[in-house]
């Protein structure tokens, strides 16, 4: 695969773009994180999301903790090349670090966030310290 | 309302936050735009998507110019409060400028994004100048 298709992303300054990941059978709304070059490179190569953490300021394959990993099976690049779309097989229901199926769990309701999703799994049952 | 709602959201040294539209009947992801504390205050209060305009730094009423007017019927906030997800009801059906269904209309296949959806309205009919 040449690499010309990652010239057409319209990269920020700091070499990032925003990539969604949506639940390639249900469609929620997963999570959204952030991926550089490398990071989109490695998602199509591998067939599993790879994003950039910049947090910690390095690749991070999701689910290599959690064992939460996100088979990617189709890749959407926006009108404006600066946003990514994933459509991913989420292993194990859950994508957000919460134990929850989906990171958008606070919804605005009578002006204020109500947290309507449920936490499937214990956040200290997924990431053992 | 009261505005303590908008304090909870992590806006970004810019003062902005992704915000994503997504269709309210179909789940399809239509588009991202970003918007600022006011445009998310107007949004939640008119029942009608608004976003900050980067390129034109200023509030955008999408649909203001092309009737393609985005009725948001919930918001959403993820797990670290900087992102947005709005389940919209798009009116016209056409939420890019290309005058395609979504922005998400290009693919990767075999190494080259491919446009794969069809283009509804010439976007000279729907930006008449």
């Amino acid at each position: 695969m040449t690499e010309s298709w990652l010239n057409k992303v319209n990269w920020s300054d700091d070499g990032l773009v925003p990539a969604i990941a949506q639940d390639a059978a249900t469609g929620r709304v997963l999570m959204v994180a952030w991926m550089n070059r490398e990071a989109l490179k490695r998602t199509a190569e591998s067939g599993e999301a790879i994003y950039w953490s910049r947090s910690r300021k390095k690749l991070w394959h999701k689910g290599e903790e959690s064992g939460h990993i996100q088979q990617v099976r189709e890749i959407r690049l926006d009108c404006d090349a600066d946003v990514i779309l994933l459509q991913v097989e989420q292993q194990g229901g859950i994508a957000c670090h919460t134990g929850r199926e989906s990171c958008f769990y606070s919804k605005l309701e009578d002006g204020a966030w109500v947290e309507t999703d449920a936490v499937l799994k214990d956040p200290d049952e997924i990431y053992r310290k």
